[in-house]
């Protein structure tokens, strides 16, 4: 039982929203690149970590650990991410603290992500954005989702709240799970990984919604690429090393699959000279799917549960499982 | 009762999917362009004629109802439009012949392609194409299209359609009507168009399907713009004059609509010095909202149904009302 605990918050902007979180916590923010990180790290009793600034936090973090002899105030660790796949670094695997992720507060805005990218590739909105910036007026024919048949790589709780959107829509909707189970709506079958490359060519739609683990890198093989139909979309908003970017490439690039919308990638940003910039059959987006001004209010209702638990010395939500490497509910 | 009516279809391209007509019709294809237009018209029965090449349409008409005293054949015209607009020219309103018009074909891919332009907006596809053609990674906060207010004005059959997939994305909708009933799914609620400048305000999406009319020219107006939120984004796959377009990019420019997405443009093809092209908050596409492939599919059985019908004698389904100016069933 913690009266105040002393929260850092590591983030690269201030959001309003996380303002909320001194009703219930000492909050300390610092930004991911400060000096400080490590002797910060070392006063508090929580830490809410993004994502995407992670790459300084290991190194802070084992720094910390030495100067204190294992960081002993620690107890949690939160990451805005649903996927905790930046955080399963030794450091912090082999410190007692618990980690927790935010599954659910992005389901609806990754699944909206999904589902724009689909209907933009299908719609041609790419073109249609390049031909107004030239002036010009050009008619296409287009494609209809309604009809078509979809899999999600990936059927949790992004998965899934993608597969209700899609099967919205018309498409009838299969998953692909770690470990198979009775189909329930939106998915009308289950698969376990080991069988995409059979079965990816009856998609038209196919969307990688799946946390990076030892289980999923590289699961979307050159292999499962080159069985897609050539008419296929895929979309990934899961995480790059999920997908062989470089056969991903090249099947596009000859026109083997029909468009692509990429939101993760291997490396992150995006290098300037990567290849994919240029690819017109491509939609390339910076990390965002899940990043709406909603999200920050989901985010913020979360984070205060999350407190009000650690501060009773109750059990936390969305705990990582640190041998699936993410969290199961 | 005709055993294999002449039918001329008047097509700027020869699409396979028509090629099934000739099995109940003799068919001859012009294009809008030929010279020899009023002469097969004297020759036709039937005409089926694609709405965005009707300019020619209406001279070739008037003059083949000069050379043959009032065109006696002809007893039946189909637009493979759902808007029958262009067809409205008083040498077409005062010949027998019917009118009929695609209501219902595009449904599906009009209201996909409206789901499209409005995702497009709140997730800031635009900016990210843009940002892709100069290899730039800039992350941003997007919207989130579940829990907002919608409105569809021109709840007919394709509004209709577009108010389902919005209803399906958590949105709450409500629709605008020329002759209002009692609302029912997706609808909310239904209003008269009179009330529109006093309800848009609450809407954060705003579309546009209503087909042109007497009663829905200028239906959208300055004083309805005005009163628009000014986070709202507003879609028009309708028709161009519906919309007050001066007062549309006035407000847009200004920040006093978040983005808009015009299918439809008073003057199509959109000019080229159109100062609409270049505002990155607007979505310029070139009327292609319903032609989808399947569409095409859709049409040819709608068009093998109708020839079915006017061989026998029997109704043609969606037959032009003159004086609501489009087909109500």
């Amino acid at each position: 039982m913690t009266d105040r605990p002393d929260l850092l918050v590591i983030a690269d902007a201030a959001d309003p929203e996380l303002d909320a979180l001194a009703s219930r916590a000492q909050v300390r923010r610092l930004h991911p690149a400060s000096n400080g990180l490590a002797a910060a790290l070392a006063e508090a009793d929580a830490v809410v970590v993004w994502n995407c600034v992670v790459p300084g936090f290991e190194a802070s973090f084992d720094e910390a650990l030495a100067a204190t002899g294992g960081l002993p105030r620690l107890r949690w660790v939160h990451t805005t991410s649903a996927g905790p796949d930046r955080l399963l670094f030794p450091g912090l695997l082999g410190h007692p603290a618990t980690l927790t992720c935010s599954r659910g507060v992005l389901d609806v805005d990754m699944a909206e992500y999904v589902l724009t990218c689909v209907l933009a590739l299908l719609k041609d909105v790419p073109a249609t954005v390049r031909l107004q910036g030239a002036s010009r007026w050009r008619h296409r024919r287009t494609r209809s989702l309604a009809g078509t048949r979809g899999l999600v790589v990936g059927a949790g709780s992004i998965g899934t709240a993608t597969g209700r959107l899609l099967d919205a829509m018309g498409v009838s909707v299969d998953g692909v799970v770690r470990e198979p189970r009775p189909a329930a709506a939106p998915f009308g079958a289950l698969h376990a990984p080991g069988d995409l490359a059979s079965i990816v060519g009856e998609y038209d739609v196919v969307v990688v919604t799946a946390p990076l683990t030892t289980a999923t890198e590289g699961l979307v093989s050159a292999e499962v690429i080159a069985a897609m139909k050539p008419s296929a979309v895929f979309v990934n908003v899961g995480r790059g090393p999920v997908v062989d970017e470089e056969a991903l490439l090249t099947a596009v690039k000859r026109g083997r699959l029909s468009g692509v919308a990429l939101d993760v990638f291997t490396v992150e940003p995006l290098p300037a000279d990567s290849p994919w910039w240029d690819e017109p059959r491509a939609i390339v987006s910076p990390h965002l799917a899940g990043d709406s001004e909603d999200f920050l209010l989901r985010l913020q209702g979360l984070l205060l549960e999350q407190l009000q638990r650690f501060t009773a010395g109750e059990e936390l939500l969305h705990v990582v499982d640190a041998e699936h490497g993410y969290a199961t509910s």
